[in-house]
């Protein structure tokens, strides 16, 4: 059993109503993005899934303690998550949880009430080809992949993409149609990290695709932080009573 | 008349409770800071206020539509605050409006929600000297301001201050007591400019100090951008029929 | 004549050298480029040019005394330029001068004295399609400009570009190849303002675009400081006397 | 013998000249540095020395070769450093290894070549309290330190810091006198990771400080990246032949 403690979420609402999908991904994607992982981070990681459809969606106060990195796919039903589990999330990321919004991801609550901008941007669904360029040689996000990689059909999400502004750039993709999107953007908040991946369109196979697997796996390696104590000011302003500190 | 709008809010609430605080701010600390920005942008801005006891504490649609710059002081209130007042100037900030945030406006429903994190911080009411160095010559907001000025007494702020990382430090705080502070902070979110500048405790007149007054001209001038439009994605995901766009 | 002064420095070789160059620019690509500025400025600026052949390329300590802003386009003289005239504009910029650098100046000798590294990136000399898109809404460098515009025929520029992490990313390219480009970032350094814009190439009528006009004129805009005083540590470590500062 | 390479590189001349900087660091402030990194990294890290008076300072290609990160601490001899080592050293950072910058070495050619700024500031020796501040929270610089920590006695650095913005501000500290530091500064260049930290007066006994050494035993250990495959376009523009890429 490995110490860097996955959970991958899932919707699993696709998988159930369209062939295409379900063809895809006959166990659901979450399943897919879970072996992903473990084919990359194997004994080091220990992955479990969540789906929308549990109890809490599976999110329980429990589940999260027990979780240093959690990845989030979602899309028809975002309106539907459970005000109390988002706030739970956004909690922990904020101690220092890892974060991986994955594609339609962007329209969350949780990346949502994370970023504070609406996180909308342009789309067409038309099977173009994505080129996903690494723009940060030398971060651990882009270890092992080329300097750039081909999906070779993708829905097409293009800027303007409302967020603010990631504090490391790591890939930038183009399309055949010509548009380009900041696809993957890493961010820290409070103690936590998070990091916005955008290929995965549900009727593609893309959490197939060998190096959107190593992505992915590279990512939770690098937003895990097993161990991190809270800051003292955690959620509420600290008075301090003496001068500046007790050594 | 001025084609720079401005609305001051302020919370009115200290001024009518407590007597230091109505010894130092008569008319209230928003009339204040008002006359503040008035004094230095003069014929250049149209400035009005607005308070938390007033119908949609004076935030209606039609005062935020000709509004360029809000600046917000609030504290005790702070959960009082309307949540669709807030969503209403969150989604103006991202359309363009600027947002000053003063002080224990950090607390501010407003602020949290476009930042994402607690925006929490260590505090003390000492009545201790502040310095307030500038760490960003050059840049607009700290025009015709020295290299560091003093503010005699002040609430001490101190880090980790819970917030992303600014797109641009402009001011950092050093107290009596040793604390540290990033007092001057600006961010870009959507379309629109934010500042968050600390100084301003109500039981301390740092409000009739000509440096923070300065400051804070100087952040209304740099926030306003009358006449932006909007872009096309704004609050949804847009659907790009054609292969790219038609010019 | 207008209060914001400009220097628009061309290498002008290619024009005297390549039938082509001088088709599109028979007076220099800075005779043009000047023309783009003065047609969004008018008034307000006061623009004149240099020549690398110029004795000190044009560019004396008073011609820089004189200047708030100065745009760079240099190509197969890079190693040319005076060593001492590249400092002499390095600590003008620091001070708070404007710097434009374009295209080709991506190799110059200043740009990477600023940037400090190596700012080299891919190309391909094929006429294709360029398309800038706008991922900084709000800023001032994208006034009046649509979210996305095309240049019929463009060399390609292709990351990685090996820049730091600009402080604000303003515009990313695609071309026909597929290729990506953070091809409009803007930094500052010092107390001053660095805007690199990529289109250019001296084959194609690039400075006749009107887009790209009004991005140069807009940057020359934001770019400029005049009136800047300079910080009192600049170029030195600075002992201070006394316990913090006289006030 | 580790898997991290680190070379520790210390002027070495003010341990000669002066008794007091003798008494702290009989062998040297390098073999005191190198101690504290081995007391945090044991057996991950192979650590050796190196100094100005050596041949080629103690940094030919082949010691560069080896190291995956390298310490710079230097003072008096800055302008006696040799230019080619410089440059070298440049070019090693930018493919990938980690530099640590050490209080005076913010005058250094090194620093100041990859910085583009003049990197200056303010600065008093009077022997005064230096308070520490973590404000970033999570970052691995900053695991298992404290929120804030003093250092009894040190040189005072001031703001204006002339720096680039720093990627990640880590630390910031204040000292008696009441001045501001932005005093760890994280930055990446190229593929290479730089950080900056000003504690560290020869005539003080600061890098025996368990804090100081825990900081710089976990900035080498952040910016290592041992085995990284240099980028195509390094050092040159990259003619592409073909239309996007040959996968």
């Amino acid at each position: 059993m490995g110490t860097l403690r996955v959970t991958v979420w899932g919707e699993n609402l696709h998988e159930q109503r369209e062939a295409i999908v379900q063809a895809h991904y006959p166990r659901g994607m979450h399943a897919t993005i879970a072996e992903g992982i473990e084919e990359h981070l194997g004994q080091r990681a220990h992955v479990r899934t969540a789906t929308f459809e549990q109890p809490q969606h599976g999110l329980s106060e429990e589940v999260l303690a027990e979780t240093d990195v959690l990845t989030w796919w979602g899309h028809i039903a975002h309106a539907g998550v459970d005000d109390t589990v988002v706030e739970r999330i956004r909690e922990r990321v904020l101690l220092g949880m890892g974060l991986i919004v994955l594609h339609s991801g962007h329209g969350s609550k949780i990346f949502g009430r994370l970023m504070g901008t609406t996180c909308m941007l342009r789309w067409r669904d038309a099977g173009e080809r994505e080129l996903v360029w690494n723009v940060a040689p030398g971060h651990p996000i882009t270890r092992g992949l080329p300097e750039v990689f081909a999906i070779p059909e993708q829905e097409m999400y293009g800027e303007f993409f409302d967020i603010p502004q990631p504090d490391e750039l790591i890939f930038i993709s183009s399309f055949t149609g010509g548009e380009v999107f900041r696809s993957g953007c890493a961010f820290r908040r409070g103690q936590g990290r998070i990091f916005y991946f955008s290929p995965g369109h549900e009727t593609y196979p893309v959490y197939h695709h060998p190096a959107v697997r190593r992505v992915i796996a590279n990512a939770v390696d690098w937003a895990a932080q097993p161990g991190l104590a809270p800051y003292s000011t955690f959620g509420k302003a600290l008075k301090s009573p003496t001068g500046w500190y007790a050594p």
